[in-house]
């Protein structure tokens, strides 16, 4: 066999051209696949073996000569040639001119079409497993800052005004909320990643009597794919998985902007540590939230790969069609940037200084406690939307008078509405707005102590 | 009260420019939540009757005045005001004129915040279970075609090259098997809107006592919200819907991309009956399957709305936000496009006319065997690889000479290679060819069959 | 003709189904190219009577009835229904009800495929033409802020960190800036709208002696499309128009996101007037940047128009296909939400109180003189690189100290590098940092007021 | 200077995290600016100098030791180290250890923020007039392509239904208005691509007495940058160009598509060269159009690096912040995808067989010559509207009886109305049908002709 001679060559008259054979190659890309590939075809040649189409004695030249070649690629002594065009041809050729006549049983009973499919399942199982490691470390992070500044009030903003006064370990079991949704929907993706294509062939399965059971066994799937057309086509786990990730992305960006916010001169409710900052190339004095910054904009490249994916799939008759060769790149960087993104947000985050004092202060500020105050009316038997109202022009009088809440006396309420009574004074304090909160999920003190230990214990 | 004054003017100096409040009005897009908010709002109501935050006589009236209105509402005879904002303003000023001052009871610990999240989980739930039904009713569609046209074979393509025959009944399985996982994904999504908000108040929780999971109850939720500041700004539910409606919108797209290949004059394989195609205005002759191109088109309007949504939440500072509102339009042009699309795409699938005679013909054509021969040369103890070569070789000299496969005689095959016998002569019609899978997900027919027969009990 | 026979539908048997109606239909989004449609059905009705192909009376008649439907439909007194299909439809149909044969004239030489397209143009060259208007006049309004607050210094921030002071009439016009381009691209993107397609038929042109070049001088269009299977299928224009809105989009949510910030109790550098924000239904104290939150927000949408309309053309087989209708809603949304947010956020920052002196101090806090003072050094001739290292070294001093620059006596600069003299406690206010700016497009105030000037007499 | 000491730590007290400076770094991807970085930096020495900045030696030691640089990296001589950040970093302390002091004097009145959109600039404008070049490329393949194939007559498609017989030229040519649009677009953004952004400095400009002008001049840059806080934080011109990249890919994946379709064994109208398609793993058979369908898939990447940048935009506060370094692998995996597929499309198309007598048998099949029947009714005097309807009957009948046009006699014409003459069989050939057509921009052989004599001389 020539050297550049592809392995399908049988009816083609020419070579290929070579700008095409660069334009089509998915070696530069997929050779990161290699483990899984030789995994899975490992696990084909057993299971060919097993079934009586290879003997014994091929079987075990085979599975030598694929330990041979996962060995040199772990290695780096694998030398790829740009003809090989993918992982899959690399790996085949190299067997061929390794064992021999061997080496050209082991395709059996198998097309690329359910090869790659197999690949990317074992790559994203894998990786799936790992984020949700890296997630559970970053929820675990949340939960251990949050059980340290148990006591720290701050603002909680809607509309990026101040609302009402919040702990500031109850926003961030917020975040442990999405963060747990997130590993939800990742667990869910997995189930359908989890699923073994190989044995569909090109799209139609095949005669020989491939037992695709024992292959799955071999390589722990759940499940046997149950089509083949279906089997070589899709590619809806990847997207999927794109998707919760997107989410994930979102989530993190919120995150993001919350600390770039509060690490402003103006906010300044936490500093991040110099480790996880950079400098200015022309102002001496500048310290940036870059990794912050950089993990929001890295948002824009998941939801990117997501439009890629979908964009891809959009119209593609049955069943594979090469457009699907573009799913891995999208994939792969989502993937990278996903762990790279958790890993260095869940760091940063145990670094950051929290400053208590500017967020207590910050929550005293303002109006924040006109929500208690209106549900105390409430709770002497006036209307809540009358209450609102008397609350609202409170407020307003207090804005014309430069006032603030701690400034009135109780006659100055009483002007407003007259059952009010002393108990309306301590209500004025963020530190009493947050313990007087009395619902499930809310931010009250005892609850939010309840939840870090319940998540402290579970998580363990 | 005046009649434009908004509810929460209480500290505001000037009436709400006429400009900013047709901008920020959601009233003609969220009155479609009706149903759910007054549902809510009735189960507020009891919940703050049972815990003695308003008496029986409030709880009875606002009950009753709900109810009327409600009412007035499924019967077209509520006037929508305008300067009314939203759906939740609309019904609560409403009330207040209806009943007085316990009107003014109804909004007690309750934000629009938790409010309208409570509305889109109720509303959402509800569709969601819907479309599960269209699926499975589209799905029935499919098993019952593929039982029809148990015998009837196709070319399969890959590349949209013949490839190897297949049953069409195979191929339409592989559609059911998507819209399977479709239906995973969607009872998966489910799970995640199936979660209580209300008590959350505007992001910090409630200082009256709430009985959140009573609420829960009454409205029939498996579980309440967590943490009060994720409750009124996660959107996530919306987003994870609308991306597996997405995908639902990727794979009819598929199926479309193929109805419309399969009634081309070149394919010929389908007719779509008159009823569900359409003329044009110049040429007397056209009978377009516009069906299909729409819902082929439409997958650009989910995948659009999967954009705008996760756009929304890319760098929302905590907690809820305005910019939140635009979730609204979003999801509910989808679930109007996705329920449409399965709808009419399930009519159309169950009036197509299926020429099978055609479609035999044309995998009887090509070199469709080509896959078939070389297994058998397998069986004869070639290497696959080897026997791949061989018969693109007899591929390629098919083509020089002009001829197919059926025009081959055994000598000619001998030439090749001298393991062939007689039997690579019963090998080459697309009914032999499916015949002879053994693969579990294969075309074989008693395969098929007995995947037929399957989901027909299964999902009797 | 039974009413609800289609005009199409002489070879068909069946009629169409009623589901498949509803699902085809345009009408209800379409209708609102009425005038449009009439417009260029006139023009044809004229180059018909111009070029022989109907006669004088034909012409005539069709002219007049079509004025009395555009009038009735202008009237609100047009009964549509919904079995029309669609705007052609519609007026055709009437057309023919009212003035009988000569009616049936009208769509000679004419398909809805190239009538669609001119349909779109017109709508779409009138609009694009009102929003450079709408930006315009956005733009006047930021030269009229900036002239107004001419002397105001704030901090200038990279990162969201205080970088350098700057004026912030600077700051205002760096959003005209973006402005400006954005009316550069939509004027770019009117010459591709300009084109006139009529005469190209379904697909092919025709065979009667059309003279297009007449139709497009009446319709005002600066060229004829030059190809008839282009000229059916191009939505080039649809997609360059919204890119173009989606970038304007983009400005605005900056800018949005800006004001949030500026508005926060923390910042604190303007205040949105009570006619351009709301309040809270639960918290009575709240006043919130609504407009500007929501126009960040509708970003999303356009965004997702954009992703809508770019999915549809993906992979479309030439020439028209029913996709297409997808084009219209992904406009319409585009050109109404655009215009709604060019409106309605001039009028709010026109009513934005700036609080100067609440910028200034924030301007003169932190360091934001560090790259005056490295410069100044450059001046005494340290290489740059060095300066902004000895600048820094000073920033950690003060950090450490718990100074801030003014605290600085000369000897404590003299202590990082002798050559630092008594002109280096000249830089120390922001004043003095923005007179010091020397560059053409800098802060400089005499460069920010030429700019100015210049803009306010050439917008004149 | 220690190795890895950064250039801006002077007031940093922590070294960066090794994690953060992996995840920071753009050195990766952004060394494919070396040049235009460089070009750009011996610019601003040349400014500096004349502007009396630095002396005249400076000057010159800084050009010596940038040429230097430049070429060792030409000739993948130079070290990249990861601690270097990016390639301005990188570049600036090789001189700074190459030249000593003088190098620290380069970066003087320069930010990286106003550098990075200069480098961008340079490496985009020269990256549009590549691009442009390849889309003439195209055209001209376009046109000799019409050229040669004057005479092949095929089925014009709507809905992939056969509407009305064109010439395959004519069919090509629809695609070249789709280019040159494209090249439009293209020189449109380049216009705003064309703006020197240097003297900006960070934000604020600079208090040195730079000359912009000079430095515009030297880099042939038409315009300078009006305002320096735009300066550094616009990234329109990359979301526009990988907008107009975008339509490209729009275009070239309907080509795409028609290619795939047209080399069906269903349709069979032409042929792609073996050496622009490839084979199958497992069918010997398979022949497959590879290179289109991956060129339709990239449309996906290319959409999806639009909605990165995109998102990355939103929202963003002013100026400058660390999420606008995702710009650059969107814009270079846009421009790398396009080039990579303008020059694969051209090569292959150059080599496709057209099989004109297939296309030919299909034009002449159907009832394609159905509207030229009704216009030569319209010729008679009969309205159109009645003319489509008498030709939908006769379709309608013919269907019936199993019988084509061509196989009508003029009393079957006759039967459906009495003003046919024998000059209706005359119309029937699809040959006679483009002959007939007698519009701007149409189909007929002479219009046509005329187009393409008119582009290739155009293009010459």
């Amino acid at each position: 066999m020539a050297k550049g001679r592809k392995l399908w060559a049988g009816r083609f008259r020419q070579e290929t051209d070579a700008m095409v054979e660069a334009f089509t190659s998915s070696l530069a890309f997929d050779r990161r696949l290699f483990r899984h590939d030789i995994r899975g075809s490992i696990a084909h040649a057993k299971m060919l073996g097993r079934c009586g189409i290879i003997d014994a004695k091929a079987r075990r030249a085979i599975i030598k000569g694929l330990e041979g070649i996962l060995n040199d690629m772990e290695e780096g002594r694998f030398v790829f040639r740009p003809e090989d065009e993918d992982i899959h041809m690399a790996v085949e050729k190299a067997l061929i001119e390794r064992i021999g006549s061997d080496g050209a049983r082991l395709h059996t009973g198998r097309s690329r079409n359910d090869q790659v499919a197999l690949d990317l399942r074992l790559y994203l199982r894998e990786e799936i497993d790992e984020i949700i490691g890296l997630l559970r470390a970053l929820r675990g992070t949340l939960v251990e800052v949050a059980g340290r500044e148990a006591g720290t009030v701050m603002p909680g903003y809607t509309h990026l005004q101040r609302a009402q006064p919040v702990l500031f370990s109850h926003y961030l079991l917020a975040y442990h909320a999405m963060f747990e949704r997130d590993e939800g929907r990742l667990a869910d993706a997995r189930k359908r990643v989890d699923v073994m294509p190989l044995g569909s062939g090109a799209l139609a399965g095949s005669g020989l009597p491939l037992d695709r059971r024992y292959t799955a066994r071999l390589l722990g799937f759940s499940a046997v794919a149950d089509n083949s057309m279906d089997a070589v086509s899709d590619r809806d786990f990847v997207a999927e998985f794109i998707f919760a990730s997107a989410l994930v992305m979102a989530h993190l960006s919120r995150f993001c902007e919350d600390l770039i916010l509060y690490s402003t001169a103006e906010f300044d409710f936490i500093e991040i540590s110099d480790a996880f900052t950079t400098g200015s190339s022309m102002m001496p004095q500048k310290k940036n939230p870059d990794v912050a910054e950089l993990i929001r904009g890295k948002t824009g490249r998941v939801y990117g790969n997501l439009a890629a994916i979908l964009t891809v799939l959009k119209g593609l008759p049955m069943t594979y069609n090469r457009d699907l060769q573009e799913d891995k790149e999208a994939l792969f960087d989502t993937v990278d940037t996903l762990k790279a993104s958790l890993a260095v947000f869940g760091a940063m985050m145990s670094h950051v200084r929290v400053k208590g004092e500017k967020m207590a202060a910050a929550a005293a500020g303002g109006f924040s406690a006109a929500t208690d105050i209106a549900e105390y009316l409430v709770s002497k038997g006036v209307p809540f939307r009358e209450a609102h109202g008397i609350v609202g022009r409170i407020v307003a009088y207090c804005i014309d008078e430069g006032k603030s809440f701690p400034d009135l006396r109780l006659e100055d309420f009483r002007r407003f509405h007259d059952g009010f009574d002393e108990e309306v004074l301590s209500l004025l304090t963020p530190e009493a707005s947050v313990a007087r909160k009395r619902t499930q999920g809310s931010t009250a003190p005892s609850e939010v102590a309840r939840r870090i230990e319940d998540l402290g214990r579970r998580d363990k």
